[in-house]
């Protein structure tokens, strides 16, 4: 048998024909543990590859490195979904000449289905791979479940290149990207660290504000006509939001109604909540608990989705525009209820969309737990840093201090209140949460673009600029 | 949830914007069962389209009023990999004007992917789907199991219309294709018969030639060096091959050897030896009985590949390219191992390739099980009618008067004669059967080409020639 196995990162690199100015990608399903990022980079410095694009599903604190790869001209560009506080810092400090362009997770993987965002060559940190680039996220050391944001960068880069500290005997049935797209197999000693890439389990807020919003969200969902049978639903793994599907859980086995799916980043609690009934499957983009990985490894109602199932905006099927509900977060929320999760109040850049945009743009009943203020800084704005999710496509807002709805959607306003719950106008949260932090004074910003921000429609929605230079 | 279910046939035909002189293509999952070629012409038809190419994986006497749609000019052209017999000879009678292109089935595969054969419209009969499109081989009433010869034809045509009869609730988690790749879905009473589309159980020959054949195979693969820990195996549904697999077993049980996989066409014999543990994997593009469906609906070990994974050349991951042994009949061979299997004797089209030249490309040791003569016809001649699979691909001819070896690969001739199996050459069998059948007389050909045949790497091979005009 013909192998695709190369000795090292370097000749894979060669091999794949890398040169100055290419586009590579990486997908970020080992999250704050992965080495994968870090190791090409130095090898492709080592080489003396320059001005590369570089396309990564998300950036986390791990990739600090980066930041001396961007100084020393090795990445020129950067297109991201989403990058940690510590990465956001450097860039927006201005660290790069062109500014950082950020898609949701569905618009990257449309555009790279499409063509529009090309890849030269896309590295895929697999944590299990046969010799000939069948490979899984659901096993080895560093297991880490879906791989579904790599499943683009594999469908359609010129050229691809598995990564893998576990090589399993051919053939790896159970491929998430089978060998008919991968070119090299590069096997390295480690690529990643299983305790950044997972927490043990994921965990139910204990704040008592969390716990109120939460349980005002599962009301409103249950009040709202669309929890009943074939109900779907996506959260975050954010506290109050997990804490919101415990008590969804709560009253979906009190009714007996069985949902047909849950989407997204799936944590145990919606496995707790396939395995009690609730759902039928699991449409899993990406793994964020171990228990998440050990079921979708071993339950075949758990199944990984690409990211163009997921959520591509254009494409003929993405599942979040079947999606019913979906619980989302927010750093700012205006009374257009645009959403800001981009940046912190102080416009540095902290966040990104990933599928919020996507989810928020697909499902029928799209709700954003937000407490009124952090910090003593007020969450509701006139008008937020950065529009990430545009408010056309957010239906409610849950506070500590009751629920606003957006005034498009009357009907759902209507459905709340006869189910007495407390339905405020935006205003008034507003002027509540003032009344108790101050109005915050306008944050001085700096004079270049630090980021645009694309919308689904591959349009810049917003621009974000970098910080005011210091002294 | 916006659903892609469209009310008739007619309406998906129209909504997709099929033409005069667009291709059409069709899979072959439902074989001798299948309805739906025959229910979407007879509505183009009804439409008033003309002049299109019809593109099937494969073609068989279930679809026998396609000629009627030849005939009257709604299909002007024909590609496909296989016909029975039926159809073979309406096409060798010249019923086309322009030849028949045959290509193999990974050779289908790779052409589809590469836009060089591009499709309009796909119509996916699946046997179960959901109202979004995410469909299925494996369950609902005409259940065939693996899909994988569509897979190609959903991932690449312009426009994919899903035709059921049996819609689950959405989503379909456990889909062959997703509904990322589907506009259409459309519900019909029928998509086929299930008597037609699978035989109960495939059947292990009872005929001592083809014992004596299929022992002796085994005994070749077992002297050939490559029966050890990893093998991989392929053979097609015919008695003689599925008698040599149940020898084969029986060496490998006795002998303690774990195989990789098998591939291919998959029979309730190969997942006996599945269970028995001879193999650790089942590749499946097809499954030609029900036990085959049962145990890739239920098996993880037992996993569907789409054709391009399965064989398409100068793909990045052809299975047949890492696969040890294969078994493949022949309807001639010559004495440059030439093989063909699109024609009978008389130069009539009654096969095709499928996977046979794929295969036989692939595999580190091919071997053609053949008796000697068929109804006082001998198999071995001098030039095959037709060239389906070239001699260079073919290293080792199993007939029950003796093994010929090609003398491209006198290592394997060694293997074979120091293990005391009975190695002839190939001309002394050829005299053999001749002194017995008497040598045939030429056949005569008609004027016309009435296909043609490619090879893999896109070019004519081999033609055709119509059967010569009565009267």
């Amino acid at each position: 048998m013909e192998t695709k196995l190369v000795s090292t990162l370097s000749q894979a690199i060669s091999a794949a024909g890398l040169t100055d100015g290419m586009t590579i990608s990486f997908h970020h399903h080992l999250r704050n543990g992965d080495y994968v990022l870090n190791l090409v980079l130095a090898e492709i410095a080592r080489l003396g590859i320059r001005g590369l694009t570089l396309n990564a599903s998300s950036l986390f604190d791990i990739h600090l490195p980066l930041m001396q790869h961007i100084r020393s001209g090795v990445v020129g560009k950067l297109q991201t979904g989403y990058v940690s506080a510590g990465i956001g810092r450097h860039l927006s400090a201005g660290i790069l000449a062109e500014p950082v362009e950020f898609r949701s997770h569905g618009t990257r993987a449309a555009d790279i289905a499409a063509g529009r965002v090309p890849i030269d060559v896309a590295f895929i940190a697999a944590p299990a791979a046969d010799c000939r680039g069948n490979c899984t996220g659901k096993l080895g050391r560093a297991a880490c479940g879906s791989l579904g944001y790599a499943i683009p960068d594999a469908l359609h880069a010129k050229t691809v290149i598995v990564i893998t500290d576990t090589i399993l005997p051919y053939p790896l049935a159970d491929w998430s990207i089978s060998e008919a797209y991968v070119d090299y197999v590069v096997q390295v000693e480690e690529i990643g660290n299983p305790q950044g890439i997972l927490s043990g389990t994921t965990q139910i807020t204990r704040d008592p504000v969390g716990l109120i919003m939460a349980e005002l969200a599962a009301q409103a969902i249950a009040a709202s006509g669309l929890l009943k049978d074939g109900f779907s639903f996506q959260t975050g793994a954010g506290g109050a939001s997990l804490a919101a599907a415990a008590f969804l859980k709560e009253i979906m086995l009190r009714e007996h109604i069985q949902g047909s799916f849950a989407l997204g980043g799936i944590t145990g609690y919606l496995v707790d909540m396939l395995r009690a009934g609730c759902f039928r499957q699991l449409m899993d983009v990406q793994c964020f608990d171990l228990d998440a990985v050990s079921s979708i490894r071993d339950d075949p109602r758990h199944r990984e989705i690409s990211a163009i199932h997921y959520a591509a905006p254009g494409s003929r099927g993405a599942v979040t525009d079947s999606l019913d509900v979906v619980i989302l977060g927010a750093t700012e929320i205006d009374t257009e209820f645009n959403v800001n999760v981009h940046t912190d109040s102080a416009g540095c850049l902290m966040g990104g969309s990933g599928g919020h945009t996507d989810a928020a743009a697909g499902a029928a009943l799209t709700i954003i737990i937000a407490p009124l203020f952090r910090a003593r800084l007020p969450i509701i704005t006139q008008h937020v840093t950065c529009i990430s999710t545009p408010g056309t496509s957010v239906d409610l807002l849950v506070t500590q201090r009751g629920l606003a709805v957006n005034p498009a959607k009357p009907e759902l306003a209507r459905r709340l209140q006869a189910a007495g719950l407390p339905v405020v106008d935006i205003h008034r949260l507003k002027a509540q949460a003032e009344s108790i932090t101050g109005v915050p004074r306008p944050v001085p910003r700096g004079s270049r673009v630090a980021a645009n921000i694309l919308g689904r429609d591959g349009a810049i929605q917003d621009q974000v600029m970098t910080l005011p230079e210091e002294g």
